[in-house]
């Protein structure tokens, strides 16, 4: 039987915003493979790495033993302009289903980056300023990662350097102002300001660039800024989970609020931020022994890395300067068909991700883009938010797992992250409202 | 002394959303002149309006004695969907000013429609569904009200057909494809799909339309419908203001539970539903004795209705077959210099704020497109949400007002209207960014 007191959406108050954030790797009997050097393939060191990123972020990098790392003061202040995020009860979405199954998921797109990516990028960016840097530099594709930075590095005051997807940046000309708004300098990447930029260009004239390739350019950048910039990344790497761990840690004490236990725990999964994030602490209790629960990451058909690709070290980036992380990659070189999921068309997966895949500790499944437009509709008609098409990609398996509930009866508990929302996707809905979008 | 434990934003719990709409004209000693039939020039009566309106919301406009009106059930429950709505500290730009006064807005903008619309839509597409209707039509300019009716016909199954200003159709189709999304019809305006349409067409070869030309295909389309649409609109009306109410009686649920008396609030006006909904319960109290505010009304300078238009009846649209208001108005046939804030750009102004205006118990000021722009990067920048150009114009004026503080000592608290998001005003955000806004 339902319970009918758990009200649409739970919010924490401020006071229950976490104060430390949660590191899974502390937990995990198989750590993720240590990330190599590209040019002795060696392990890599807290100084090699600090060369690329700030060296606090180099540090957590590296960390697979503290459990819980305190969230500095700043940027737990900045957390309460948007956060504690909302976990909603999707009870529209359930009657529309007719399903006995209980559905939740938590909703992180209530701020103007539009997605999750906020809660790594001010933890980021307030690195970088202690460290005293002048700014950053990053590569974002659909856009959210650079919208999120471009906030961060505004709040505290520092330059931020986005390399940008030439054809993201071509197609989506308001992610770009939003970008610029908050003080952003925006290149269209492959571009001609960079060694490896020029590379590409003269090997593929007229290419729409890649993010694998707009990771080069910004590395190249920070690199070779006399130790003023540093780069920053939005997702694969450990430290990323880490800060996104936020997601799962508020979403817990939500449901144990209400006494509820999720039986079923579903993600999109691109570089994997939000999906580790997400999962990070109840995946913590299924290491230790203290509760057990399925987890589901969803990949788009078109770019299927942990349901086809090959667990293996491989590099981060199409330049091949960045380290090497043990992964399931599709291989560097890869590059997606054209699709719309933008933040999701990564060829590899962050390791930690991988690893659990790899012991069996998580599934993985792919979806069209077509049934994920579909659901992307349906929910957005009855739950009031147009999702990102990203984010379709769990509410597609969250709604594909609970007609199965209908079918059995049985009343399972089932929890997904819907990442952001789909504002600046507008015209891939259009597509998919001519029917002329295709799998 | 500030009060440091009130929270970065209050949040009401679910049981605290209102259970009924309140009518401040029950409390107006000098009501808001009657509406005046198109053909016979006397007070229209409740049965000529049902014939453009569904019928309990043409009760609705004329009931000035009711003080509280019981919110229908279906209505309060989508309401939880997205509702209680933040009320904000904005202790972020007040560090940023260095002022000492105390700055709070209403933020209304976490939801899809991206705006405060939503509160009436839903109001109004739940009269027309229990009246058995087939639909409903409508006329939007910056495509908020749109999008807001849109989502709210989804939900309950009704058709939606809306008339978008020509020039905000073509400017906008990303606001055009979440009202297709949610299953709506979209017709850009003049269209020939109407006899007003093909009557400006033959005027005006090639004109951009206005909204007060969408207005009038949307009656015109609802009245040759067989009765089976009625019209519906987004600002203006005395139902409009009634169902915004909902605005100013959680904000005001929200300060009173800290203790915290505004004095000073503050709103965009442009046909005026969301500054009337925002001040109503406080005027309440002004008008009674309780207690006394002082309310600004910020108009843009293009199309400045309160401050330089004259109080009179007139048309609420181009095509004269609305009924007439008496209201400041600039003349049915205005037609505003092409600027952003869509939203404001009325010839009108709603005759409950006019009257209030005429009586000396608002005030009202305009500003300019550029100075809109700084204060809306300003905000956005320390805030962290990007504002709507209409939200902004509430913005410039408390940031003046914060500023007169810092010069005074003044602890003044500011309450604020922030009605909605800029995610669809990018272009405009664009021409700033470049430097080649103008007023």
């Amino acid at each position: 039987m339902k319970n009918e007191k758990i009200p649409y959406k739970i919010y924490l108050s401020e006071d229950e915003i976490p104060r430390a954030w949660y590191n899974v790797r502390a937990d995990m009997k198989n750590k993720p493979a240590p990330l190599l050097d590209p040019v002795t393939r060696r392990p890599i060191t807290e100084d090699a790495l600090a060369e690329v990123f700030c060296r606090e972020l180099a540090r957590q990098e590296l960390d697979d033993t503290n459990a819980y790392i305190e969230i500095p003061e700043p940027i737990h202040s900045f957390y309460k302009m948007y956060r504690p995020a909302p976990l909603v009860r999707a009870y529209c979405l359930e009657e529309k289903l007719g399903t006995p199954a209980h559905i939740y998921y938590k909703f992180e797109g209530n701020n103007t980056s539009g997605s999750h990516k906020l809660n790594s990028a001010i933890a980021q960016a307030y690195y970088a300023k202690e460290q005293g840097l002048a700014g950053v530099t990053t590569e974002t594709g659909a856009g959210q990662w650079g919208t999120a930075l471009s906030m961060a590095c505004s709040y505290f005051g520092l330059d931020c350097k986005v390399f940008m997807v030439k054809v993201s940046h071509d197609q989506k000309p308001h992610r770009r102002e939003v970008m610029r708004t908050y003080g952003a300098s925006v290149t269209p990447s492959p571009s001609d300001t960079t060694a490896v930029g020029r590379k590409i260009l003269a090997e593929h004239p007229g290419t729409g660039g890649s993010l694998g390739c707009a990771i080069s350019e910004a590395v190249e950048t920070a690199v070779n800024s006399g130790g003023r910039y540093r780069y920053v990344l939005g997702s694969v790497l450990s430290q990323v989970l880490l800060h996104q761990s936020i997601i799962g840690l508020e979403a817990k004490t939500a449901l144990d609020k209400y006494g509820v236990k999720p039986d079923l725990i579903i993600g999109c999964a691109g570089g994997g931020s939000n999906l580790g994030g997400l999962i990070s602490p109840f995946m913590g209790e299924k290491l230790r022994g203290e509760a057990d629960y399925r987890f589901i990451a969803v990949e788009p058909a078109s770019c299927p890395t942990l349901t086809r690709g090959v667990y293996a070290y491989d590099y981060c980036d199409t330049g091949m300067i960045c380290p090497l992380a043990k992964m399931y990659t599709l291989g560097a070189s890869f590059m997606p068909a054209p699709m719309h999921a933008g933040g999701l068309r990564y060829h590899g997966m962050t390791p930690v991700l991988s690893q659990l895949c790899a012991d069996g500790l998580m599934e993985a499944t792919s979806v069209t883009q077509t049934s994920v437009f579909d659901a992307a509709v349906t929910f957005a008609r009855v739950e009031g938010i147009l999702p990102a098409p990203e984010s379709a990609h769990a509410i597609r398996v969250a709604i594909d797992e609970a007609l199965r509930c209908k079918e059995t009866g049985e009343e399972k508990v089932i929890l997904f992250g819907l990442t952001g929302t789909g504002y600046f996707d507008m015209m891939s809905y259009a597509k998919h409202n001519d029917g002329i979008l295709t799998d």
